[in-house]
This record gives C-alpha cells, sequence and structure tokens, in this order.
C-alpha cells in the first residue's frame, strides 16, 4: 500500500488500452462474487481541495465501466457518543464484486475533528489512527480491500485555484468543511495528514494530466493483484484454551420464594440501572439450544417498555449479508441513539456454529476472536457498555428440555428435528465456546457464564451480571 | 379494518390459548416467506401516552415468540424538505414472514406536527391523511398488510396516570413529544385524530386485561384472516395505449460543428442548473439497450463534481428486495439531502422488463401504472424534481450497435447473448413501452422520448429535456 512512484514519475499511457484494462480488471471483481475469492474494493479519497479528487473520480468514471463504480459522498460527521466512528459508513461498504469510491470517510472525520483545535492534541489523533488502521485491517482481511488516497497541493497552488473557481461552484466548494484561506488550518492539515500519509498513494495535484492517470493506474495495479491476495495472511493458531468449570454445570437449587423475591428486587434494579445510565448497552446472549436465553431476556425486560430496548434474533445470514465482513450485518444493528440492545446470539456465531459446522475456516474463526475483540473494544471506547452472557446447560437437562417442548403445545414450535441432530456434536461446541470464552474474555468485556440447570438461579445470576458490569462501566 | 367491537365488548379468552394461536399464526406467516402468498404485517402503534401502548406490546410479546416479533421506536420526525414522509420508515417495512411493530410512525409525525399549531390547518391535515392512505394501500397490495391502532384514554383517567408515573420513569415519558399536561394540546389531538380513528382499531386504555386482549385478539385475527386477502384486489385491465410516433424513430441529422457548439453551452447550462435549484433532482432513464443511456449521463454530470451526485444502475432484484414491496429498493436509494439522483433503469422495470418476461402478474404490473404515478406525485409533493426520460433506438441501429460494441475492446463487455436474444421480444417491449408512456406521463412528471438514432441529437435533445423540466418545476 505505501506509494512507491510519485505523479511525476508516472508514465503517461495510452488512454484507451488502459481503459481497457481497468474495464476488464473491473469485470474480473465483478465476476468474483460469490466465488471462493470474492473481493470488493473501497477506495478512500482524502486530500487537500482543489487538488483535484473530484476530477481525478470523474475520469476514472470516463476510463471505467460507470455502471459497476459506484461513488459516494458524505459531508464529515462530527464523532457520536456511543456511535463507533465507522457506524455512518456501514451502507458505504461494498458487497463481494463492488467497488466503491468513498469521499468524506474516517480520515476526513479525525482530520475535521482536529484541523479545528488550536493545538491539536496529537496523541489522541494517533490513537484514532490506531483504530482506523485496526478497523480496515479487519476490512481488509474480509474481503473488502481497502485503497487510500491522499491528493496534495501546495499552499501557492491552492490559494491561485481558489481565486479561479467559477462563482456557480463556490458554494459547493464551501461546503467542505474546512477554511481553505486559512494558513494555519492548512499546516494544521498538513502536520495531521502526515501522520497517515505514508499509508496512502499521495496523488499531486499539480498537473490534471499526470494526477489522473497515477491515479487510476494504481488501482488498476491494485485490481490487477487482487488474485494474489486472495488468500489473505495465514494465522498462527491458537492453542485449545482448557474447559472452564463452570461448562460442566454445576447444580445449584434455589427455594422458590426466595426466587420470587429476589426476582422482583433485581428485575426493577436492573429496568432502572439500564434506563439510567447514560451509555449505550449491548447485551450478548451465547449459549446451547434451551439454555434459557429467550427467559432470561424476559426477565430483564420486565419493566422496560418496548420502546427503550430492541431484541435482536440472529439467525443464518442472509445472502447479501454474506457479501460483505461478517461483523457488517451486527454493526447495521447496534443503537442508533441512546439505547438498550439485545443480541439473541451474536457475532459469536463466527467461532461457534460456524467453526464447529464449518461455514467458517480454520483461519477465518482463528482470526476472529482477535476481530471481535476489536470490534468490541471500538464500541466500548465510543461508550457503550458491552455485556457478554454463556448460557451453560447439561446434556441431559437439554434432553429434558426438548421433551417438554415437544410436550407443551406453545413450545413445541420452538424445537426441530435439526436440534436433535445437534446434540450429536456437543462435545464440538464444547470446545468452541471453551475457546471463544478463553480467548475473547477480556477487561473491559468480560463473559458471565452461568449455569442454568436450576433457571430460578441462572435468571438471577444474568441480572446480577448485568448490574455488575454496569457497575464496573461506569468505574471505567 | 374498522373496528366492530368495543374493548369492552371484548371477551376475555384462556391465555394460554391465546398464546398458542397466536404463535400458530406467527408460525404460518413466517412459513409463508418465499412462497405464492408471502405476506408481512406491518402493525402502526398511535394514541394517547399512558394509555398502555408499551404495556400492551409487552404482553403480546410474552403470548407471541418474541424472536419473530420486531420491535421499531421512533421519536416523531418533522418533515424535511425533500423528503416524502415514509422515507425515515424504509428500514421498518418488513420482509414477507415478518412482523414489525412500529410506536413512531407517520401518524405519530402528521398528529406532532398539527397539534403544535394553535389553529391546526385541517385541510392540510386531511391532505395529508389521504397521502398516507394512498401510500399504505400501496403496501397493502404489494405484500405488506397494515394494521393501524388507536389507544384511547379519556383526559381525567390520563392526568391520574401522569400523577402516578413512578419518577424513574418520567425521563423516558417525558421523550415523546407532547405536553400531555396541556388540555389544549390533548383536545387537539382528539380532534385530529378523530380524521381517521376510524380506520383504526380502536382500544380503550382504561381497563389492563381487556386492552391486552383486545389488542392480542385483533391482531390474532388478522393474522388467521391473511390467506384469505391472499390474491388482492382485482384490477380493472387498462386497454392497450397507442403507440407514440416518436417510438418509431424519426431520423434526425445535426452538423457535427453544430453539435459540439451546442453541447457545450448546454451542458454548462444544465450543470449550473441542477446546482442552483433548491430541489432534490431526480433523473429516470429507460430504454432499449444501446439507445446511450450511459453516454447521455456522462454529458449531464460533465461539469458537476461526482461528489454532487449519484448514478444507480438498476440491475435485477436481490432475494431481500424481492420479498418486500418493489418500490422499496427505490426508496432507499433517494437523495438523503439536497442532491442529485441519476437512475440508469428505474422502478418503471415493473411494467417494461417484468411485464414482458413474466415476472410480475398481469394484476401487478396493471395496478403499477397507477402505484408509481403516487410514487413520484408523494415525491414531488415534498420538494423534488422527478425528470423522465425515454431513449428510442430502432431495431436496425440497434443491431448495429451491439456489432460495433462486439468489435470494440472496451465495449464488448456490454453485450451478451442475452441481448441479442432480448431483440425477439422487441415489439413486446415497445407496446410496454407505449402503455407505459400513456399511463404515467403526467403534469407533473412528463415523459421525454428521445429519438437517438442520431446519438449527437438525442444527447442535445436529453439536456434540453432537463432544462425544460427543471423550469417548469420552478413555475409550479
Amino acid at each position: 500500500m505505501v506509494l512507491d512512484i510519485k505523479t511525476s514519475e508516472i508514465q503517461l499511457r495510452d488512454e484507451d488500452q488502459l481503459s481497457l484494462d481497468l474495464i476488464e480488471a473491473q469485470y474480473a471483481l465483478k465476476h468474483s462474487r460469490d466465488g471462493k475469492c470474492g473481493k470488493s474494493v473501497l477506495i478512500l479519497v482524502n486530500g487537500v481541495e482543489l487538488a483535484g479528487k473530484g476530477e481525478a473520480v470523474k475520469q476514472l468514471r470516463e476510463w471505467m465501466d460507470p455502471r459497476y463504480l459506484i461513488v459516494k459522498a458524505n459531508t464529515p460527521y462530527a464523532p457520536e457518543y456511543g456511535q463507533p466512528f465507522w457506524k455512518p459508513y456501514c451502507d458505504a461498504i461494498p458487497a463481494e464484486g463492488q467497488i466503491v469510491i468513498l469521499f468524506g470517510n474516517w480520515y476526513g472525520d479525525a482530520v475535521f475533528e482536529f484541523v479545528h483545535q488550536k493545538h491539536p492534541d496529537v496523541v489522541e489523533f494517533a490513537k484514532r489512527l490506531e483504530q482506523i488502521r485496526s478497523f480496515e485491517q479487519y476490512l481488509q482481511h474480509n474481503q473488502v480491500d481497502v485503497l487510500r488516497f491522499w491528493f496534495d497541493l501546495d499552499w501557492a497552488s491552492l490559494q491561485e485555484r481558489l481565486d479561479d473557481v467559477p462563482p456557480s461552484q463556490k458554494k459547493w466548494h464551501r461546503l467542505h468543511g474546512l477554511d481553505w484561506r486559512n494558513k494555519q488550518h492548512y499546516d494544521r492539515l498538513q502536520s495531521l495528514s502526515a501522520l497517515f500519509k505514508h499509508e496512502c498513494c499521495v496523488i499531486d495535484g499539480s498537473d490534471p494530466e499526470y494526477r489522473d492517470q497515477h491515479f487510476a493506474q494504481k488501482i488498476l495495479q491494485h485490481l490487477q493483484d487482487l488474485p494474489e491476495r486472495c488468500h489473505g495472511v495465514k494465522q498462527t493458531w491458537l492453542s485449545q484454551a482448557i474447559r472452564p468449570e463452570l461448562l460442566e454445570v454445576p447444580q445449584h437449587q434455589l427455594d422458590d420464594s426466595v426466587y420470587k423475591k429476589k426476582l422482583k428486587k433485581l428485575s426493577r434494579k436492573v429496568a432502572d440501572a439500564l434506563r439510567d445510565t447514560p451509555k449505550n448497552v449491548i447485551i450478548a446472549f451465547e449459549g446451547m439450544d434451551a439454555a434459557g436465553k429467550g427467559g432470561a431476556i424476559k426477565r430483564i425486560v420486565k419493566h422496560l417498555d418496548p420502546r427503550e430496548y430492541s431484541v435482536h434474533s440472529i439467525a443464518a445470514p442472509e445472502k447479501y449479508e454474506l457479501r460483505r465482513p461478517y461483523l457488517w450485518r451486527f454493526w447495521k444493528k447496534l443503537p442508533e441513539k441512546q439505547g438498550i440492545c439485545i443480541f439473541d446470539r451474536t457475532w459469536y456465531g463466527r467461532v461457534l456454529v460456524e467453526r464447529v459446522e464449518g461455514f467458517a475456516s480454520e483461519n477465518e474463526w482463528q482470526r476472529a476472536y482477535d476481530e471481535i475483540n476489536q470490534f468490541e473494544s471500538q464500541l466500548i471506547e465510543s461508550g457503550c457498555v458491552v455485556i457478554k452472557l454463556w448460557l451453560a446447560i447439561s446434556l441431559d437437562e437439554q434432553a429434558e428440555r426438548f421433551k417438554a417442548r415437544e410436550e407443551t403445545p406453545h413450545k413445541r414450535f420452538k424445537i426441530t428435528e435439526e436440534d436433535w441432530r445437534n446434540r450429536e456434536k456437543w462435545d464440538d461446541y464444547l470446545v468452541a465456546a471453551s475457546d471463544m470464552l478463553h480467548y475473547t474474555h477480556t477487561a473491559q468485556a468480560p463473559w458471565y457464564i452461568v449455569a442454568t440447570d436450576d433457571k430460578h438461579q441462572a435468571r438471577i445470576e444474568v441480572l446480577e451480571a448485568i448490574l455488575k458490569q454496569l457497575e464496573a462501566s461506569e468505574e471505567s
């Protein structure tokens, strides 16, 4: 990704041939959709105003087949509490086979935010860049190739070009957030961008012809190299984790009257705590079938109004979701404003069902622990509480509950042949769960393992875990 | 849909049996997905604060399988210029097999807007209701069954309940926009809602038990009746329209130097006009293959920055799109803020390719003319300009261009076997186009038919048509 040639050293190519090569590469990408090496390309365009970003993209549209080149533009987003920096861009993430050019993206947002500080906090800015890098690496590892461009222009040329902007375009140029007549802003922009420019392809905006060719040739080269990068980086395998004792499910017994009293008190306390926290709350449930996820959720929301929370029941992904990074379908479900969001099954499907059933390759699920940790850490840093619960059940108790479901009219819908079949893979699931609990149990987002053979005890423990994690998050 | 029984006349049913029936009906709906009579249900919940909307939904969640009951809540949206009233709710439209309960919807928005006027403009409000009805009818005809509820509560009871709200919930209740201590607001709300209450199932909020049962029983009855409403209303067939002369493609000849001069002047003028209009602009292209849609688009955007417009190339719908009303995928592509949006093929696919290839039933495409007219009229009323262009070509000229494409390296990607096969249905397409041009040529959104055998002349005419329609829209 690091730039090896300067714009001035670019060899101008015959336009027809360049166009033909670009279109061929574009169609090759398009046809990769749903294949073994399906890829998409996200082109991030940033830089100095009037350096020719728009013109270069326009020229590219002429050379390529514009029907398969999606261009998206956003005005800068100010960071919102509870919203990771990538949240506004979910819809810009290309599906397999697509190319998206994104003007106005996380770099622009970061620069926009810090350039307006009189003395930009460089440490904070570098931290943001770190997050950006980790997010882009996630995309990169999950079908989406990210190409970064920085269009550069020196101060004198910029001022000259500003003088020449025709009146009809002035309105348009004013839209882009920064005051380009302000030398201080310009200098700050340059010193901030110096921190990530070396990871961009820097395009010199002074000569239009070389600029457009440099931009297009870089994209062509990138598209042509895609197949080589098909299989991604080989993961170092993690070792099998030790099975946590709690997964073996010790028995609890909770007296009925104690349960009712405790439940009543706790469920009110949980509702108040959820309502009062200024953060977005994300509660993630995983566990074996019939471990009581639904029942536990019912008790959490008992004293909440249905308008205060949302519950997402996660089933197998749809085809259009499979064409994007696997976390994408969860990004879209995250709370928009201050809210409470409960997931009945989660992104951990990657390292549970997808691992056990072979829907994800070993490379993919091995990598996923890290990816998920990063994802959760971004949520937490943006102002969310992430509460993760594993509901454990014994094989015998599960059989009991399956039978009970079959015999109870309004529960028999919840049980299928497949549920019985899944029991054959019981041990595989426990192995997967053990690894998951080990490798994604972080200080910020720890796992709470709840044994559920005693349903009542389990519900109490779920509520207690939520309170505990809410308190912990306030202290941090 | 009109309420026949009052809440007080509801027969309380055994809860277990009610729950079982609800779950059975829910699963029947779920299994209708992708079938011949796939349906979805959208439940709109509105009414007086504290009448028990939230409680009734909560109880319904307990009786039904909550995993397949999606609850969405929004705070009221103020109408935005260029945004039809339904735009904020695109993501709430359920897919086949789904049930969505929507708190905060177009009724709430309308009431919220008018209740704050000292003397609500009842004529305007009635007009909005008319638009709502037409939109809901569209949903109704296109798989989405709409169920409207109004939760009612008299002034005295409301005040009593407000006194009793526990402090922890006060914050939550204050969220809902209206001042419920204000008798004037309450009275205005009642007189406004009187205009649509008769089309809702009115739930009396005074007795919780009857309220919850009324709500649930109504939904159950509705779900159970769904299969009967499967085939919808039979359309009265429209008669075949006369083929417009222009479709027969008269020949033009434009001198090359005249063309270049005209094009230069016009394309600048179009760019300025598009940039200057305060409205959202939607440009819709239809026409036979190789009629030059791509070339025409290129000339429109010549002097625009790629950040100022978006181009949507419409291909066959994806499966998740097919599970929703056919206009849905276009709603989502409409410009969010002031913008220029070009469609390379459009919603007219319904009455063109879907009609000719049999993807839509005769009932469906016959109905679509009206539906599309309504859709465009909503766009226009909300502050959009809709410019529709049909590019006509002769059978011979198309063959010439197909051959040329096959022989030009960077164009041969644009031509497939299927394009040649489609020529066999040439006359069917012309028949469909004639009907479309006849039945959707409205005063607000007229069709511009452009003969394209002379490409240069055609491009000039496209630009002229855009200018003409932009001017017309400013006068209206």
